[in-house]
């Protein structure tokens, strides 16, 4: 997949030396003429010295960004006073370079925890990174691997709307892997577009096309301390917010869920991706809260690992979620089959649901009987794999 | 080990055929003259059928009890109301054979799920498993022994209390492994006293006990279906509660904890056991809620297999907790070597620790520096071998 970015924006990636294996880990983004933004950060509390700089930035330039410069290597999180000074240095001498004030810098950073950020690395990279920026596809592509961590492949996404026969470009770039889960988690993502927007416009359409994304996947049931979404308009279709704000804000929410989709397939270990379709809920929230905690349990997702139509635990996962349920309600379905009928046991055919479950992705949908609120949570199963990988991690 | 149970309980153990593999399934504790009695149950809005009959056979009876018959093999949950029979039925031929009411028997069963109970198979085994109970240790250790589901070795506790030089006895067995986790989870603990005391006095102390032991244990997260804890006192030392209330409820603390221990011990792929000690928070309930964060998180367990010092992850999953702490407050140690100062990177000797972590059980340490108060979870790591017993169990 080759993605055209919209107008307005010089991607660029290059290799400060952070990763030991020596692959890409510099990613530079820079809207020349200057970008309005939105951004969602983390919710955990341990947040990483670049969330904090990062959320300053963009508060003290009123979402007007010049560049964003994500390493990956490092997460520059629990490093203290430190941190944020490295994270802070790196905005100072980006901004030097371009000839931008440092808080119209974005930073980021992912990798390891509690390893000073080598700072020195990046400022030496970061002449020759911001020369070789450019517009068009190939530059955004090195831009999207860069990012990458433990991913095995890049993340892309891309819509387009159209006013009066202008086109607005919406394109998007993601690193995921481990620890995704709601509130975010070692997730980046960059969204850019030519749309013309206030900051305020973008972080009303971001909020929305993240809660129903990026907040409804879940791999480990970690939520880490650099998760950023980051949304920049250049303006430079020349097309405004009001005249495609529903186009817009579908389009957006498009994308989210097609790069929340591709970060969920790629989570380290991940063999099965399922997509649980929570149906006839109180409330939203209720959903919401039902889906996650079958998508947290070990047992379920163990079972998913096998190929297992164990309904038994997932009624057991919906026991423990907190929301009020009637057991006698409740309905499980395995794509067309239905593996529980009332909270209880019914006929099926295992053959054919083992089968049904060994594709690489699939659908389980359960049905509350409480109301008509759902909602779709896309998880994945836990494999040896990701145990062996997460096993193996720092040491 | 072997363990003198208390007077005026008889113990027995049976085939009926309800484990594929042949061995014991069936476990029966007789209490002739009768006992009183205290339970806690699962917290699992999904509820299995001889928990339901269990809570409504000691209301009926006012916490008096002449039997408890325990299944394992099969679960009798999600069964419907033809589950709710089966358990009754199950009652009511044990009353039948020992001439009591069928409301003065606790039923138990622990397996699978959503299978039907072969009712058959448990009443033509009855007369035999009736006629063989006796006091004492071996029929003691049959008993725990056919409890056992997944678990690799029976559970056992055993503490004395006196009184003027009377002599008062606490007995326990547990069944645990997989799904342990606080608020319980196919859990089966059955205690079994001499001393003379009232239902009353018994539920008080045994909530106590349960918080302090059973609900501070973690293995992955999910809450069975099934869960029991059973206090039965026969009166048979003449001992009253009054005479030795605060030496009792400290004894079944103990024998709590000690079976707590066990289980998460015996817990399936278990190779670590940690004894995750959170200390200076605002209050208990902050302690406990940072606990499980740490021993629910899938990378901080991952690393615990790997013996791996990621303090990192521990930081990060304390800052999911949802207890608003202060991270630079937070230090982590691993015994008696700090790994984590004030929320960040500290020198520590890496090769140590990861000795350390390679021990089957050990300590890890959090200070918050947000109060006094603290609490201990028992934990374990999350192994490949979890994962594959779990993805291979129910087909």
């Amino acid at each position: 997949m080759s993605t055209n970015p919209p107008l307005g924006f010089l991607f660029s990636a290059g290799t400060a030396g952070i990763k030991p294996s020596g692959k890409p880990d510099l990613a530079l983004a820079l809207a020349p003429d200057g970008a309005t933004a939105a951004a969602m950060f983390t919710r955990n509390q341990i947040v990483a010295a670049p969330v904090t700089v990062g959320r300053d930035h963009l508060r003290a330039s009123s979402g007007m960004v010049r560049a964003v410069i994500v390493n990956s290597g490092n997460a520059n999180c629990a490093t203290g006073k430190p941190g944020l000074r490295a994270a802070i240095d790196v905005c100072r001498h980006t901004a030097k370079e371009i000839g931008a004030k440092a808080h119209q810098i974005v930073p980021s950073s992912t990798g390891i925890i509690g390893v000073p950020l080598p700072v020195e690395k990046i400022t030496a990279a970061l002449p020759a990174l911001i020369t070789a920026a450019q517009p068009g596809a190939e530059a955004f592509d090195a831009f999207a691997q860069s990012l990458l961590t433990t991913d095995t492949h890049k993340k892309l996404a891309s819509q387009t709307v159209s006013h009066r026969g202008i086109q607005v470009t919406l394109t998007g770039a993601a690193k995921g892997a481990g620890m995704i889960h709601p509130n975010m988690a070692t997730m980046l993502v960059y969204l850019f577009t030519d749309l013309v927007a206030k900051p305020a416009e973008l972080q009303k359409v971001l909020k929305i096309a993240v809660d129903e994304s990026f907040h409804n996947i879940s791999i480990d049931g970690d939520t880490s301390t650099n998760d950023t979404v980051l949304l920049l308009a250049s303006g430079k279709s020349g097309v405004q917010y009001k005249d495609v704000r529903d186009e817009f804000a579908i389009a957006l929410t498009k994308s989210c869920r097609a790069l929340a989709a591709q970060i969920v397939a790629d989570g380290e270990g991940v063999k099965h991706v399922i997509r649980l379709k929570i149906e006839e809920a109180a409330s939203r929230d209720h959903a919401r809260r039902i889906g996650q905690a079958i998508a947290t349990s070990a047992l379920v997702k163990t079972a998913w690992a096998g190929a297992d139509p164990n309904w038994g635990r997932i009624l057991a996962a919906i026991g423990n979620s907190g929301v009020k349920i009637n057991p006698e309600r409740i309905n499980i379905y395995l794509g067309e089959q239905q593996i529980c009928r009332h909270g209880a046991a019914c006929n099926f055919d295992r053959d054919r649901a083992h089968e049904y479950m060994s594709e690489p992705a699939y659908e389980i949908r359960v049905t509350l009987g409480a109301g008509e609120a759902g909602l779709d949570v896309i998880s994945s199963d836990l494999t040896e794999e990701y145990v062996r990988f997460n096993a193996e991690y720092s040491t």
